[in-house]
Order: C-alpha cells, then sequence, then structure tokens
C-alpha cells in the first residue's frame, strides 16, 4: 500500500492560478507562493452572495481514529462529482505534531490537499508570523520592565508566554532573565505551543486589519504590581504587531488531490482556543463556492460547539447542516473494546459506543440546525456492523451515509455529498445560540457544561471562583467562554468514553483572552506545550538530493 | 525630506517575472513569493560561465555611518548605466535589528533594494525556516535525554543553544526542564539571534542539498559525560533538519528601485560566523550576470577577511576587485572627532583617521586582489575634504571615486562603476588566502591576528590553550578560523579607533562549528542575542487598513 506521501507525490496538480481563475478570482487578488500555493485578497463586496456552509465534526476521537479532515476533503470532492461548485475551508497544520507523532495533517489516503510537504511544514509562513509577533511582544515587555518598568508590569503577573511550533517539553517552565543586570530581569517563564498563542485566535477570528489592529491593542498581557490589567495598547505595540501579521492575515489557497479549491488558513487548538479556521477563509470559501466545506477541531463538544457560539457571530453566518463523522471501530471503543479487539465484529460494542454519536448528534440539534452522520470507512468494517450503525442513526431521525473517499477520494464521497445536499434543500437550518453573551459568566459555564457535556453540575475551584467577580468586576464577563477541556472524552476526564453521565465539571482558572475576545475556562490539567514521543517522527524524515520529501506519513 | 520607506513606496516596480525573464532565467526555474519576490532554482550547469565578482567591504563603522549596502546597490545600479548587466547579491536582514534600533536594512535614499517592508519583515521565510530546524535540533535533543539518554549527552556539557529571530536579552541566561519528571531536564540554556546560528552558517555556506545534509550531519551539538562529542548524525536528524529547509536553500530574487536584479539570500552574523550571503546566492548572480556586486558583513577586517578565508573556498571564485567604502565622517571619527564634531571641516582629524582605510586597503591587498575605494558622499562633506581623501588614496596607489548614489541611485555611481569595470579589465586579480588550513591552529589564529588586525600578539586564556589540545585531538585543527570580535575596532577594543598598535589579542574560548566547516575563536565577549533599546523601532511601526507599512525607516 501506498503511504499519503507517495499518493501525494504521484498527483498531478493544476497550478494554482488555474485553481483561482475557476473561481473568477481577478488575477490582482492572486499573490503566488510558490506553483502550488498562492495567497488571496479578495475585494470587499458586500452585497456578493454567500453560499451554504457545511460544518464537519466528529464524536470523541479514540486512538482508532476519525478522519474528520479526510471525510471533510472527500466531501468537498464529492460535491464536485455531483457537478457542484465547492470550496474547502481547513486549518493549517502545526509542526510541533507533524514533526512529533502525527506526521502531516492533510488528509489522507485519496482524499488529501496537496502539496502535502509545504501545508505541513512551513507552508506560507503564516504559523512563523504568528510566533514572531507572538515572542516580539514577549521582548517588548521584558525590555519595558528591564528600561525601568514605567507601567508597573508586575514581573510575577505576566500571562503571556512566549512560544514555538514545537513539541518541546522542556520549555514548559522556565526561568529567564538570567545572569546580571544588564541580562533583562528574572523571573518565571513558560512557552507555549504557537497554535496555542492568543495572537493565532486573533489572527482566526479578525475580520479584516482594522479588526485585527484593535484585537491585538485589547490583548492583556499581565498586570501591574496594584493587579491593575496591561494591555497591548498600554505598551502601544498593536501597530508593530499588526505590520507583522499583515501577510497572514491573507487566506492561502490550495487544492485536493482532484483539483477542489482549498483555504487552508489559521489553526489555533481547540482546547484553549476556538479550534477552526479563520473567518476570513471561511468567508473566501463562501462568497466563492456555492458551498463551503469546514471543519471544527478534536469532537463536537469542543470543536463544533466553538464554531457555534465564538465563530458563527464573528463570521455572520452559520452552517446550513452538520456532517458529524463516525467510525466503526472509534464508536466500538467507546463502547468498552481496548485497541486490540477492534478488528473483531462485535455489535452489542458497537450499540452501546453509538450513545457517544448520539449525544454528539443531538448536541448539534440543539443549535436548530440538519445533522448527517458520515461513517468514515475502513477497510475491516464489517457489513452486519455498518448496517447496524446506519440503523441506529435512523432511529433518532439522522441519514448515516458511508464515506470511502479514503481509499477512493471524491468517487467514495459521492452518497455523502448527494445526502448533504438534499438535507440542505429539504431541512431549515435556524440557528440558534446556547447562550447570550449577556449570561452571567457562571451561568454560561454551566449551560456548556450540563446541556452539551452532559455534566450533572460544576465546580469551581477557589480560585476560579474569585476569579469570576474579578471578570465582573473588569467588565470582562460580557464575553463568550471557550472551556478547555479534554478531547477524548465528554468530560473532564479522559479516560470516560461513551457518554459518562453524573459528572461533575471542574472549574480551576479562567484566563482572559480579550484580543480573541472569549475566556478560556481551564478543567483539569490542559497542556499548552506538547512533547515529542520516544521515536518521534522526525527520525524517519529526509529529503533526496532532488529535494524530494520522504518520512511525512 | 523623505524617510525611506516613503521613497520606496513611490517606486514603481517590474513584475519580478520580468526580471527574471530578462535574465534569461527559465519559467520553470521562478516560484514567485507574491507579485515581487521569487525563489530561483537554477539547473546545474558546470560549464556556464561565471561573470566577474565585485566584493563590498569598508573601514571598521563608527556610529557615523558608511552605507555599504546603499554603496553596493548603487553600484549595481551605476554598472547598469553604463550598459553593463550587473546583479546583486546581498545577505536578508534579521528581524530583531529592524524592531529593535535599526530599522529596515535594504540600503537607504535612492538605493534601496524592494519590496523593502517584506524583505524586513518576513521576506520569503528563509530565517523562520532557520530558526524551525535550529529549535527542532534542540527539542530532539532534551527529548532525547528525558526519554532515556542512550548516547549519554551531558546536559551540562551541550553546547547548541536554542535562537529567535528578535532581539531579546531576557533569553540570553535561562533555566529550562522545570516543574517535574515529566516536564524535561532541568538544564542551563541561552537563546541566540537566529542568525548567529550555526544553521544559518550551514545554510550559506552549503552548495546544494546534499551538501547542506552532509554539513548538519557534522554538527557538533555538546558531548557525552565521557567528554565526546555528539553529533546531529548520532541523533540521525539531519533527514529532518535538511528537510526543514528545501525552501530556504533556494536564493531569493528582488530588484533595486532601478530594477536592477538582486539576490537576497543568507545572513550570518560577521563575528560569530562569516557574514556573507550564501553560495548558492552568489554563485546563481555570477552566472546571470556580467558583473556579480556582493558585500561582506562589518568592516574589512571582520568580514571581507572571512569571505577570502572562508566563503571563497566554497564558492570555488575569488573577487576580481575589491571595493572598500568609506565615508569622510567616519575617517573624521577615526581621526579622534567625536560623533557632535563632524559637521566642522577638520582636514587633519581626515588625514589622521585615513589610516584606518589604508590598513583595510592594505590587508586586501595582502591577498592579491585590486582595490577601489568608494567615498559615500554625505551632504555635509566638504570639498576640500573630499580632495584630500582622494589625494591621500592616490598617494597609496588606489582610486577613490565619490558615490552619491544614496541620493541620485544609480547616475550617481556612475564613476565608480566605470572606474570598477577599468580596475577589473586593467589589473590582474590573483587570489591568494592569507593562511592554508593545514597550518597548525594557533598559527592560523595569529595570522589573522598579526597581519589583518595588526596585533603584536595573540593571548590565550587558560582554557582556549587546552582547548587548541583538544581541538588538535578530535581532529578539528584543520579547518580555517572565524574569529569573533568587535567590529568597531581593528582590535579587540571597541574603542580603539583609527589603527591601533602595540596591542595584545586576547583568545577566550573556541567553538566547533563542524557544519559550517570553521572554528569560531571568541575575543572578548561576544553577544550572540542582541537587546532592544528604551525606545524600540517597533514603537513607531504601524499598518493602515490598506495594509500600508509606516515606521520601517
Amino acid at each position: 500500500m501506498l503511504s499519503d506521501i507517495e499518493i501525494a507525490q504521484q498527483t498531478t496538480l493544476a497550478p494554482i492560478e488555474t485553481v483561482a481563475e475557476k473561481l473568477e478570482i481577478s488575477k490582482e487578488s492572486v499573490e503566488l507562493y510558490g506553483k502550488f500555493k498562492a495567497k488571496i485578497t479578495l475585494p470587499e463586496d458586500k452585497k456578493a452572495p454567500l453560499g451554504k456552509l457545511i460544518l464537519v465534526t466528529s464524536i470523541n476521537p479514540t486512538p482508532a481514529g476519525e478522519g474528520k479532515t479526510t471525510v471533510s476533503i472527500g466531501l468537498a470532492d464529492g460535491l464536485k462529482k455531483i457537478h457542484k461548485n465547492a470550496v474547502l475551508a481547513l486549518r493549517e497544520p502545526s509542526l510541533g505534531p507533524v514533526m512529533g507523532l502525527k506526521g502531516g495533517a492533510t488528509g489522507g489516503g485519496y482524499s488529501q490537499v496537496l502539496p502535502m510537504e509545504e501545508i505541513n511544514l512551513h507552508f506560507t509562513g503564516d504559523i512563523h508570523a504568528i510566533t514572531t509577533a507572538n515572542n516580539a511582544l514577549s521582548a517588548l515587555i521584558d525590555n519595558h520592565i528591564h528600561q525601568g518598568n514605567e507601567l508597573g508590569i508586575d514581573p510575577q503577573q505576566i500571562i503571556w508566554k512566549r512560544s514555538l511550533d514545537l513539541n518541546d517539553r522542556a520549555l514548559r517552565h522556565t526561568v529567564i532573565g538570567l545572569g546580571n543586570k544588564a541580562q533583562g530581569v528574572p523571573r518565571e517563564e513558560g512557552f507555549d505551543i504557537s497554535v496555542a498563542s492568543e495572537i493565532m485566535a486573533v489572527v482566526c477570528l479578525a475580520r479584516d486589519l482594522s479588526d485585527l489592529k484593535s484585537r491585538l491593542a485589547k490583548i492583556v498581557i499581565g498586570y501591574t504590581y496594584e493587579s491593575q490589567p496591561v494591555t497591548v495598547h498600554d505598551l502601544q505595540v498593536e501597530g508593530a504587531l499588526a505590520l507583522l501579521l499583515k501577510e497572514a492575515m491573507k487566506p492561502n489557497l490550495v487544492q485536493t488531490m482532484e483539483q477542489t479549491p482549498a483555504f487552508i488558513h489559521g489553526g489555533p487548538f481547540a482546547n484553549i482556543a476556538h479550534g477552526c479556521n479563520s473567518v476570513v477563509a471561511t468567508k473566501a470559501a463562501l462568497r466563492l463556492g456555492e458551498y463551503a466545506v469546514t471543519e471544527a477541531g478534536f469532537g463536537a463538544d469542543l470543536g463544533a460547539e466553538k464554531f457555534l457560539d465564538i465563530k458563527v457571530p464573528n463570521l455572520e453566518k452559520a452552517p446550513d447542516v452538520v456532517v458529524v463523522v463516525a467510525t466503526v471501530r472509534a464508536l466500538k471503543m467507546h463502547g468498552g473494546l481496548a485497541s486490540d479487539q477492534l478488528e473483531n465484529i462485535n455489535l452489542s460494542a458497537l450499540e452501546k459506543g453509538f450513545a457517544n454519536l448520539k449525544k454528539h448528534v443531538q448536541n448539534m440539534q440543539k443549535y436548530q440546525l440538519p445533522v448527517v452522520v458520515a461513517i468514515n470507512e475502513f477497510a475491516t468494517d464489517q457489513t452486519s456492523e455498518l448496517s447496524l450503525l446506519q440503523k441506529l442513526c435512523q432511529k433518532i431521525g439522522v441519514k448515516a451515509i458511508r464515506s470511502s473517499a479514503w481509499a477512493e477520494g471524491g468517487m467514495g464521497a459521492k452518497d455523502l455529498a448527494q445526502t448533504v445536499v438534499d438535507t440542505i434543500n429539504q431541512q431549515k437550518a435556524d440557528y440558534k445560540r446556547l447562550y447570550q453573551d449577556y449570561l452571567p459568566l457562571e451561568d454560561k459555564i454551566k449551560k456548556v457544561a450540563c446541556e452539551i457535556y452532559g455534566a450533572r453540575e460544576v465546580s469551581f475551584e477557589t480560585n476560579a471562583r474569585k476569579q469570576l467577580k474579578e471578570f465582573e468586576k473588569n467588565g470582562w464577563d460580557q464575553l463568550p467562554i471557550c472551556i478547555a477541556k479534554t478531547q477524548y472524552s465528554l468530560s473532564d476526564n479522559a479516560n470516560l468514553l461513551g457518554v459518562p453521565d453524573d459528572f461533575v465539571l471542574t472549574v480551576r482558572e479562567i484566563v482572559p483572552k480579550m484580543g480573541a475576545g472569549f475566556l478560556v475556562v481551564l478543567t483539569g490539567n490542559i497542556l499548552t506545550m506538547p512533547g515529542l514521543p520516544k521515536y518521534p517522527a522526525a527520525l524517519n524524515m529526509d529529503i533526496d538530493v532532488n529535494g524530494n520529501a520522504s518520512g511525512l506519513f
């Protein structure tokens, strides 16, 4: 069997100008980055009609694999097969996981976005620009303190962290500014992976350069000795940061293996951030495509909830349908099977695990959106399992369509595409937010925890309870919330698969992300700087004398 | 008077494809990065005739300014004015100084390379790729130790440092790996600015991808508990690092304000590295131009010496002429004037300061190369000063030509261009290295210190003397040397202007750069991570709603 990168390297791509031309993007709006990538600047056109928005999400991920990106890509290619003009809007991969465990993050098999080496490595430099802006801000903060500290920033109350787009556990907890008086002021510091930087969230939610600058200005970097918030605007560097992010704000156009256009732009974490590609990219896809296919990170409890409660108000357009991806293998794990038993037929485990899918489908229906289930097929799936899963879905009133896009590309997702189109035509989406921003902060947290995760109640640790009051005092409580929780369970305990009930969600800390425009609510211990495994993917990566890559899965 | 960025923004650029076309670069060899930047991959062609190589260097820099880059750009534009096909090969600017004190680093006035905002900010991402490869290696080292440390790397003897392309003094001395057993192994660490990374030097000296990989493999990252060197090859990650640097190896094509083609590629420090643009870029300029104009960092004692003793053997082509840039103002400072007295005529200070220029001219002649002096004119220069300087040069047998390229572009450097061409035609360059690599390490250091810097002798601190023996034992002593010394003086004391005599150069430490292929000899305290000033340039930077930059000088 060919590896993803081998399949990718066998594929003939269209020059990206041709892809742009077919979308009727004017030549002036296209900036090429090599032959197969481009940055696009669409002129403002308020009257442009928008396409239909398809949001792809999934059950809680398991080690068995769900393939949400693969299904998204396959679905867009499938729409093309039934003669619809579809445009993808996806996240750009972080280098950390690419070098670490995961290899590429550009789909798989015959449903990939290309050129996969370049998208997975530096792409058009967006994340590097974000890393640079993030760390320039850090350097400016420490320099401000070193040069007299006019603002009275308390080195022990700085919440802005440095970042690198790598998996590097040794940078989680550090001390900087050591040496002597000339080497800065000593303080504790930590590094996050760049995609966890608030600047990533800001770039992904900003409508345009002016919105970008005003969001950057609002970022709270820490507190004074009197515990008053200090913002980027206090440091007067929002202009410099916006300048560093100028190119990163432009969405990137690439293509699938079947030459379907794909915007790949922005990639914030789906726990401490909102987990979906940029507003500008999704808007571009909506303006250029009859159907825009987009994806939300992790499972529907994290990614889709945040898409619907955080991104949609900024996008000013809600999904017309939600596609929930599930696999027979993963549902069997949710039903209690161990990962080495997934090859065997086990209908009762499947039926038990179905509860996880059902909960996510019902959650999406709370937003008054039509839902379609996509079954991402694996070679080991048994017909009896596939038809049981379809029957179970039918019982709860949703269609479950098999997709073999991984093995067959768009042809394998034709049925799924047709069902999605029919659903959009037949069922009216009547998007309703889960909560209004003016609800008390505590109530907003309870609403998501109880209604989406299924928690019995929410408990606030002492510090978090104190913060509820402080945030109210600062006038920060009117923002939407972004709960950081494990992706592996509906609860805050990664080991509870299926549909945990009778659990209490514990809130540890609340972090203001005033630039992004949401409050991060931390439950459990969320790693914002991953580590490398014993044998990192990097050990297998290589390049030959002609510049051909290998080892990128 | 218009600022550099205002002049730049008023200039009409040719599409970069047109610039490439005029150089007869085939369409397949051009990868566009936006409308005005491109990466070029020239097919190997051993028989292609090479153009003439013009190396631009200068006296020791002073706060008065020399304008080496401005003269280089003006000279290339001047060659075009006299109907010669000239191509520039320059370094790419580091973001640290741009955000800090210096603003842009792309020439000035009417001699600039463009688009200056993009070249000064992220350009085509080369330095970001180098930063990423540098820090990926760090993460892999710390992960190796954390995961069992099979190679027995001693955390106290790691010489590989992390890097960021920023001025950030607080990162000079840090402790990482704090927290607990899961957060890595605690150790001391420091960050360098990315342009000081050995990977920058490797990219700039590598001939091609295969040379790149073999150089990366040889990098020594530290020592085992038994004090045996540990290389990148021992960690098995040269393939991954080379893959990360694939695009960064391709030279970048841009243009001057007068549409003269310019390769801007690579920018290593000129103290702890060799201080000139990449071998591949200079080679490209030599293959495409009748005349290739290139520049070496800092003064001729550092930049040109390293160009001639380190880069030329890798380039396999020596300069046909050396242009030494001087200004009346700077020579008056070398003659003892304070910076607030430079506006007044002072012929005796000029004559005294001329000694610095004379020493650099004579140094270049030791390599058996023809020399031309370029006088970079300032508005405050007096005719009597300019003619005195020309007379002094005449006395030592070199022509000194005035350049007003800053104010007038190529027209202001026509005479300089004509003189350079005449000199190449009339005087034979017969390049001879200052030392052979097989000389004992101590002798090589003495040779540069005494013959180029004018030191009376060299003293080795205890540790350095120990290293002389260790390096011999490791077989590392056969490499060329790269002395890190202040740029402001011929000596290792920044305050000694003019031509210091009777000084002893003190060697503190020797650092193996086995990938770059040279040994860094540290004298004095060389900062490899700059700091920001009290009012960093970043405070003035901004961007308007249409994406126009300001504050980049």
